[in-house]
């Protein structure tokens, strides 16, 4: 298997991506990676291994670049030659961590969608209490989402969730303002209709304030209101995170009660994070296209780059297209 | 000033009305109330005082009721008495801890809007960590908005604010998936050109992951959004509560160190309490009408009272009347 990497994007590139390479071949015998990006910077961090190679480029993707004028005016960036690879089939998927919207658009652009998909959809996976996780798609690909769209991403949603993360029969729920079935917008009100006729275990109705506690194991939305709600949970717990240690830091009592559960506070923060489940995906597109999260580190790549392995392994890109063209059957 | 409240709403109805009711009678000298309800069932909480009434009723409206049929079908309910009391100016404002699709229903068709405002918004203070709190508004009263609703939403937020939350010149924000002037959906976009325009302090987009640290002091979006916002940081903050609890009680030494640090934490749950900063309003309305959260005890019930008791006492309808009519000049 061979996965391409953009060595370049992410708060830590390129050490990040060139450790989390040499982690993932150490793990993998079958796999080959090429890291796109400035050669001088990458050698620093790379032991010379048979597995990895460097596609040698010094232009890069700033977060601050315009995503769509990204294809076109910067063609030798790391993240574009990552992405061309897949294109000329010589990888067979690629990851980056970083800017989230150039990734987009040349996924979109060089890659290509899924036929039949008409949207792809960025997919991360949040934690939840009991450790399973959940899918949440999209997080702001697509902000003017249509019905159909949200039925497509039940359905690619549900078959990540099944070949990938090993969940039988996933659980797929629709984020609405109440779980009755006839609350929210048109838009939600529509989708309901179409996934609840869907070769999927539609579950209805799901709320934001029950999604850590695994109310469903795919939840599906409009990208516009998925990336609120992903920010608002991200930034909730963050929040929390930051009063918790400025309490524990008041004095001298609450310093020693602090470290009396430091273990037991890292165990809450571990489960929390959801670098663990891999990065976000880009389901839609003909190939595995990974976003890893802009603060990934070295084990966050890794587990970025396990959960590339397993989408390709597995082939969801094959099941998405044999499951939609079989809906575009039924519809004609 | 004469309030008029629905004794028989929310988790601890009747008793956090009724003494609620006495909490704010004894603080405001010149408050009458007239508690909608079960004589029988009030009466216990009640030590008798001169500026509170019972208006006996044993019908209510319940959480399963659908909300826009509790008008018609519930005549003599608590909730929708107490709105007619507003309607035929025997209260100046009034206050349910109950259903709250019943409470926008019955609110507009009792209460009636503002001549100007297409829909009214529900509007809770959220909390942030400087304490200041900020108003978020629609989550939820009207899922279909468009973007001369996101306007009006921000002008009665910024009076609001201004008027009742004491907060000179508020920030107002629009709820968005990032920060640039032109990103989101073509309902932010169209509503961020109109919020620009609008005689109040607009501060652009604001992204969910900072609202609790404070972004702007008005977030406008719409009802489906907001909804997704509250239900997303109120769920986060509890699952976080939650794990943080079990992990205290796993063995001895985490519980001697949650003993240790038992006040530190109430004080990070009081700072986010939002019962705090009173009830949520419906903005928009002929008088005030405010949703006190299900789950009030009689300290949030006596915090929604003074809430609207500086509502009322501040004339922000009318105010709100005055900027919309100019508005309304400005466009013919």
């Amino acid at each position: 298997m061979r996965i391409a990497i953009d060595a370049m994007g992410g708060d830590h590139a390129p050490e990040a991506a060139v450790k989390g390479a040499q982690l993932a071949v150490d793990h993998y015998e079958d796999l080959l990676i090429t890291l796109y990006g400035d050669e001088e910077k990458i050698k620093p961090y790379l032991n010379k291994h048979s597995r990895i190679k460097i596609h040698h480029t010094i232009e890069k993707v700033e977060n601050t670049d315009e995503p769509s004028r990204v294809v076109r005016k910067k063609k030798n960036a790391s993240m574009v030659l990552m992405a061309e690879a897949v294109k000329n089939k010589e990888a067979d998927a690629c990851i980056s961590a970083g800017n989230t919207g150039a990734l987009m658009s040349t996924g979109l652009f060089k890659v290509g969608r899924i036929k039949g998909i008409d949207r792809p959809a960025l997919s991360p996976t949040l934690p939840t209490t009991d450790g399973k996780g959940f899918l949440l798609l999209d997080v702001g690909a697509n902000v003017e989402a249509k019905p159909n769209h949200l039925l497509q991403y039940g359905i690619m949603g549900s078959i990540y969730v099944e070949n990938v993360r090993d969940i039988k029969n996933p659980r797929v729920g629709l984020l609405n303002v109440g779980t009755e079935d006839q609350k929210g917008s048109e838009l939600v009100k529509e989708a309901f209709k179409l996934l609840e006729q869907a070769p999927i275990n539609f579950i209805g109705n799901v709320e934001a304030r029950d999604l850590l506690e695994g109310a469903a194991d795919v939840v599906v939305t409009d990208g516009f209101s998925g990336n609120i709600a992903l920010k608002s949970i991200e930034g909730t717990a963050l929040t929390l995170f930051t009063m918790l240690k400025q309490s524990f830091m008041k004095n001298t009592k609450t310093k020693i009660a602090a470290a009396m559960i430091k273990s037991d506070l890292k165990g809450i923060k571990n489960q929390l994070d959801y670098s663990e489940y891999g990065g976000a995906g880009l389901f839609g597109l003909s190939a595995p296209v990974i976003k890893a999260h802009g603060s990934s580190n070295e084990r966050a790549i890794f587990n970025a780059i396990k959960q590339t392995y397993h989408l390709v392994d597995s082939d969801v890109v094959s099941l998405i297209e044999k499951e939609v063209s079989k809906l575009q059957g039924r519809e004609a």
